[in-house]
This record gives structure tokens, sequence and C-alpha cells, in this order.
């Protein structure tokens, strides 16, 4: 089926099981599908714009009722939508970092955290991860030492992921934050995987800035995200416009700098807006999709030669595991060397895990139901018994 | 119809004829639709991306070829999709601009070239329009001398609105790129209202950037955006990444640092590759656009006290018109106060105004069918006489 002559129309979420994992938190629900059918058109919710004219203010459809509720769901005060959660790492890095700053970010932040420092030149340093693979206070309160010592004041912005991209592990946030605050340094939460998937409360973890993606994890479209923060915080990263053009005279009123005005002017707010109560609801049922995830992840373990590579129990459904001595040891000898496994899960109608990768890889199961992760589990075991790996009972 | 209980289905464009000056050319073309109901979900671009993991490499979808044909279309060598036209403005400021570094605008820059001059701590120098609401070479010459002389160099990045938002006024691009290459100062050009409504080239303008709008006017989903460079610029705004993790050594590949990484995941991109083979042929036919909004401009002109304040002739669909000596002196003795055009508007199946507005608005009349302009002027002519204004012949 094609959507043009050159655009095939994507139907991977219809026809498969998808255990990407950036996907899992991100397709849409049938309500925002909707949404995105009447508020395609690109300035869509610029219909009932009035003065002052900004998109947090606009009242129909109800954008700044959206703009409360997102504050609240992730336990702060102050909530903006952003084009995707790097956005708002830039919002903030582009508040408090000058070029030569310090900033802490840790072994395991994700790239854009990294791209956000740079653009504005600041200094990475990372919180070194343990042995395994968390981030915990300790290593923070050393690294910051380390950084006073280094630098002769301490670091301007710490940015630490909820769950991280690379393992899924959960890291010590809130005994982090209060370590960060003995500093005087904001910290900024990456819940990329976390908002919208689980319960998050910004203010009981005690940070400055809660960051969420809405393409990843709230069932929206790309690009879209969401920043917020605590009223203390909401003057600098929200502040409004002070330049003046210097021959007109003219100012630009309430426009935030760092938003660069308005953000989602359409398809991906709505899309967002119509998600956000089935999101709202479903981060009360994450242990359901944690107990699903499970079973995929000892079917996985069970298979000889594998391991799991994040942190066991599982905290969150995002899982790095190593099949070198399992899939990979198949990969040596088949005909079709690595690609045996994806072909052969293609075969059985899974997909989302890189064509070829036996080696380490990541997927994610969020939002799968039982029968479904059930069917997975088999599936790999399957795979792995006809391919003469054992399987452990 | 409601899309969900809280967000009503939106049918303006399907209802009403629709003069809205910023959503004229962000309409969605029904192959656009077609593609954000198949790309809703979150990262669905994402499916075949391969190493170097980079939105613009992407095969499938043809992300890659849309960017080939993207700079083509605005005649330079390189471009990228960007969310909304601000982000390449930022992009382009990030790049260039120093704290107190000299920036050239307009008298008629758009808000968000001025924050993105604020995001960099850049001072913001006008280039004053002249009498008819032009932005001229003799001028721009004149401004340039000033700002070497008060700062002892010249400005480090000029702006220029190709079409400005106020008067959709074409201002002399070719003649001010030429003065400004005089100093070394490279060109942004701003193409929010002109590219994907009328055929733009970069390189005969003899500008260093072109910025362009996927949600106003590349019917595209917001945000969306272009922004393309020379392939001597590129180096500079599309630098990737240096940034290295002081404890891991992780570096991030080819990473773009003012892109963020990648910029459209999904839906928006999707919409405005399904577009643009209907947008690169549309630009074609911008006479008949031009044609059929003068039959409008000049039905408003023919009613009494009605003046103009856009170029005339006029050269693009986005045009200012003062009713303050027309429809504002109806309004003073009118029972509905100033309310009573947009009512009598809507009734007739007509919207975009600002309700309330008799004195000095804007309209755009692109996309509009000659049988619909036709219209349009008959409804403001018969509302004009239905109120004691006359109408010359």
């Amino acid at each position: 089926m094609k959507c043009t002559d050159d655009i095939e129309a994507r139907d991977l979420e219809e026809m498969t099981i998808n255990i990407d994992p950036i996907q899992a938190g991100g397709r849409l629900t049938a309500d925002a599908m909707k949404a995105i059918i009447a508020w395609g058109d690109g300035y869509s919710v610029c219909d009932n714009c009035r003065k002052p004219f900004r998109l947090d203010y606009i009242e129909k459809p109800p954008i700044n009722v959206f703009h409360d509720d997102l504050a609240a769901f992730v336990g702060m005060d102050e909530a903006r939508v952003v084009p995707g959660a790097r956005r708002g790492f830039q919002a903030v890095a582009g508040t408090y970092v000058q070029k030569g700053d310090p900033v802490m970010l840790t072994g395991l932040s994700h790239y854009t955290e990294f791209l956000a420092v740079e653009n504005t030149g600041g200094v990475p340093l990372e919180i070194p991860k343990d042995e395994h693979n968390i981030i915990r206070a300790e290593a923070a309160a050393e690294k910051l030492e380390e950084a006073v010592r280094t630098f002769g004041r301490p670091p301007v912005l710490l940015f630490l992921d909820q769950v991280d991209y690379q393992y899924g592990n959960l890291h010590e946030v809130k005994e982090i934050a209060r370590v960060a605050h003995q500093y005087d340094v904001p910290v900024l939460l990456n819940g990329a995987y976390t908002v919208g998937i689980l319960p998050v409360d910004g203010k009981a973890l005690g940070v400055d800035f809660v960051v969420g993606s809405g393409h990843k994890s709230m069932a929206a479209p790309a690009p879209s995200g969401v920043l917020a923060t605590t009223a203390e915080r909401a003057d600098e990263v929200f502040r409004t416009t002070k330049i003046r053009g210097d021959v007109t005279g003219r100012t630009f009123g309430l426009k935030e700098v760092e938003m660069m005005g308005c953000t989602l002017m359409g398809v991906t707010l709505m899309g967002m807006m119509a998600s956000f109560p089935h999101v709202r609801e479903r981060v009360d049922h994450w242990e359901e999709h944690l107990a699903n995830g499970k079973v995929f992840v000892d079917a996985l373990a069970a298979i000889d030669g594998t391991v799991i590579k994040s942190e066991m129990p599982r905290r969150h459904t995002l899982t790095r595991v190593d099949t070198t001595a399992s899939f990979d040891r198949v990969a040596e000898t088949h005909k079709k060397r690595g690609f045996f496994l994806s072909s052969a899960l293609k075969k059985k109608g899974i997909v989302g895990v890189i064509p070829g990768a036996t080696k380490v890889w990541k997927f994610n199961t969020y939002g799968l139901s039982r029968a479904q992760v059930e069917y997975l589990a088999a599936a790999y075991q399957e795979i792995a018994e006809e391919n003469g790996l054992s399987v452990s009972a």
C-alpha cells in the first residue's frame, strides 16, 4: 500500500510485534490518530490565538489547560511543550551554561544532552557509572568535588537520565539531586524513557527540571516533548524577550526566548493532547508492563550463553542483552551470518532489532500484551533451539 | 464532531473560506493527509535507520533523496529539515553570533529572528524600511557603514525576509546580499512566506542561507521547515559534534551540533515529503494565485475609505489593509461594535480575521480558487454596502 508514488504506507505496528528500543512508548493512541487527521494543517491550533499571542494561552482547543495538566502530571509548577526532549535540554543549557562552564552529565547520558552542552560551549564532566551500570550519589559527590577542585567552582547544571538509553537502568535520582543541591547545582531530569511510561514526580525527586519526550514515551507524533520546572526556575528558563529594535523600537511581548516563541503549532501538540488522558492513566499500569517485560527477559536469559546486561531484576522494559555466546555463535557458521536472527524473527512477525545484530542489542517490550510477550519469548527460544542452542527449563 | 471528549474536530478548511494570514500555505495536501495517518507514530521514520544513524541518511522512506531535492528546490547545495523556520534562524545565529556581536536585521524582521539573536546575546541593528515599507539596498549600505563605525567591525550576520510578515512586501534581496558580501557578512534569507509558494533560487539571489517554513508555506504539519545553505557554509552550520565524555571517552559520530542530532522523526517530515511534489509544482503557478489575490485586493480598495497598506501592485497574496475610514467607521455606531464585520463574514462562511478588528488587519488569499476570491470580494462589498459604505464601480 502506498501513500504517494514514493512513500509506502507504514504498517509495522499493525502487522508485527515491534520491540524497537526507542519506538515502544511513542505509538499513537486511537484518539491521537483522530486528532492528527483533524488538526494536520500547518498552523491549525492558531485559529483562536488571541492576545497575548502565545501557544500556552490558547483556550480553544484547550491548550492552556493542557499545559497546567502537564506540569501537574510530572509534579512540577510550570510546563511548556517543546519540539522533542532535546529542545528542552537546549533551552535549559542555553539558560545556565556559558562558554567554559563545567556541566555535569553521566557516563550514561544521552548524546542530545552532550549536544546541548556543546552548543553552549560548556565543558562536559561525566559522573562514572558503577560496575553494575548504575549512576550513584557517591560517585556524583566525588565528581562534584573534583569539579570544584578543577574549576574552582561547582558545575552550573547537572543532567541526569532517570532511566538511561543504554541499559534501561534506574539511577539514584533523588540522592544525586540532594548532593547537587548542596552545591547549588540545578538538576535536569531526563525523563525521555519515563515520563508517560511510569509515574514521575519531579518535586518528590527534588529536581529542578523534568524533560519528557512526546514521541518516545507519550504516544505523540514527532517532534514533541515537555519541559517542566519549579516556580522558582520558571522565570529563568521561560524568561520573556527583552530585545528591542534599534530603529523601530519594537519589542516582542511575552514571547519566551528559549522557546523561540511558540513551539508546537499543530499536529504534534494535538496528538500529544489527545493521547494525554490515556498516557496519564497508563502510567498507573506500569507494573503490568514491567511484569510482561520480565516474561521475555526470563525467556532470553534461559537461552544458554545469553547475558542480560541491564540491572536485574528489571525495573524498566528497555533492556540490553549480550548474545555473543548464544546467537552470535550460531551466526559464525550460519549461511546468513548475523542476519539469520532478524530474518527468522521477521518470519515470525517480530521486528525492531537491527538486522545482523547478534552480539549486544537492545529491545523494549513496553505496551505489548501478555500474549504478545509470551509469543515473543517462545519465538526466541524456538529460534535458539532450531539453531542448536540449548534452553534451560 | 469531536476527536476526544475535550478536543473538537477542526473543520475550518473544509467548511469555510479561510483568509488567515499565516495559515494559507500550510494546509495539507491530500497526500500529506495520507502520509500523516500512516506515519503518525512517534519515531516512525526510524524503522530503517542504519549507520551512521542520521535522519538525512535514511533511505526507506526516501529521506535522503528528499534532502537533496529540498536543497535543489531552493537553489542551494545542502539542506536539512528543522522544527520550524525559527529553529533554522537559531542554528545559523548559534553558529555565527557571539555575545555582543552586531547582527543586522530589518525594520520588518519577524520576531523569531530577534529571538534567535537574543538567544546568542547579539546586538540587533535594523535596516530601516523606506516610506513604502520596502527594505532597500541603499538603506542596508548606510546601516552597514553605521555598524562598522559603531562597533569597529561589520555585523556577523544579516537576516532578511524575502517577503515580510507585516505587509507581504518583496524587498531588495539580491542587491542587499551584494552589499552585505562587500563586508563579508553572511546573509540569511527568511523565506517563510516564499519557499513553497513562489520560486526561490538562493544562489541566484546570492544569499548564504535559505530558511523556509513547512507549516507556513510547504503544506506540511507543524513544526517543520528547511534550512539550506551553500557547500561553503555547510561545514559551518552543519558542523558535526566534537564533544567527548571525559570519563567514558565517548564521542557522538556524525550528529550535527546545531541540529541537536535528528530533527523531524516522524509525522512532520512525512507530511512535508508527501506534499513536496505538489509544492514543487505549485510554485510554478504563483502568478495565478497572485492574479486571484488581486481580485480581492481590488474589491477591498473599491470600498470608499479603505487603504491598501502593502505595496501596489501586489506582488504577494499576504496583504495589509487599513479600514479605519471604512469598516471602523461603521463599528463606531454598530451595536456589535467592531465585531459586526467578523460576525457578518462568519455568516457568509469567511474566517481567519481577528474578531473585532476593523482598523488595520491582514489577510492571505493564497490557495483560494478564482471562484472563492470572487465570492470573497463580493461578500466584503456586500457587507460594506449593507452598512452604508459606498463602493466605487
